[in-house]
């Protein structure tokens, strides 16, 4: 996960813990919010900022699911991929301690927490990853410990 | 959260611990499938039905994140309101146990596994509430804890 290795697959023999590396950066707006809400999270104040005025936030502020989507897209865009995919195999600790608002720039920090080959998959191993999720004033807006399945080089196939 | 309630809107003392309601039902298409990954989860597995085969998943299958938006939509639609809105201060255990397809159709049971006052804000109370996200055939896809913040009916506002 280290940058010097550019655009190449990365294997489980290639992360080591404390890796680390930023993704770019992205613009969120006022349409995409109200878009992304009136699918996905129906409410007022994520999709109308009149309305969003006298809810407990004082204006319209983004889903945490529309977060964690942009999150999603930044990393999986980035030039640190995963041989055969990012395959997670769930979340702990999804935690959104600041709303987005429209006009936020949000980008992603992602650090390897724990690299250690799977017992039931001698071809595979398990990445722990934290990414979090910035704002342009450096705010943090979403933290989330993530499971990864990565392969290993010289692993056999099932 | 106990369907006898209608529409209502619910307040931290109507929920108890144990209350539980299923959402209605959502038919998960190939299409939106590849059109929400395209956005937010672009890779070969949830985007291309041909590449698709060759990965380890043998077939187009929805992205996590996908599961967990159709999840909070089902739910923010539901007939249970909370009042005030849903305000989540974070997801514990977000699981995929299994990959969800096109062709599926998903629902939601949910059950409020802890109910309590807010010691730092009198006016709420912190509801835990588990979603179990379920396909046609009763597989469970997802599974998360989730933690609201509900206003209490006499509370007073900050």
């Amino acid at each position: 996960m280290v940058d010097s290795h550019g655009v190449n697959e990365r294997y489980l023999e290639d992360i080591r813990t404390g890796d680390r590396f930023r993704t770019a950066d992205y613009a969120v707006t006022e349409g995409e919010i109200i878009e992304y809400a009136r699918h996905y999270d129906p409410q007022a104040f994520h999709t109308n900022p009149v309305e969003a005025r006298n809810s407990v936030f004082g204006g319209l502020v983004a889903s945490g699911w529309y977060t964690a989507a942009i999150t999603m897209r930044l990393i999986a865009l980035s030039e640190v991929r995963i041989a055969g995919g990012l395959i997670g195999l769930g979340v702990e600790e999804l935690r959104w301690p600041l709303p987005v608002r429209a006009g936020d720039t949000l980008h992603v920090e992602v650090e390897a927490l724990e690299v250690r080959p799977s017992h039931s998959h001698p071809d595979r191993g398990i990445v722990r990853v934290r990414n979090t999720t910035l704002n342009q004033k450096g705010e943090v807006v979403q933290t989330m410990v993530t499971t990864l399945f990565v392969p290993r080089r010289d692993g056999q196939t099932d």
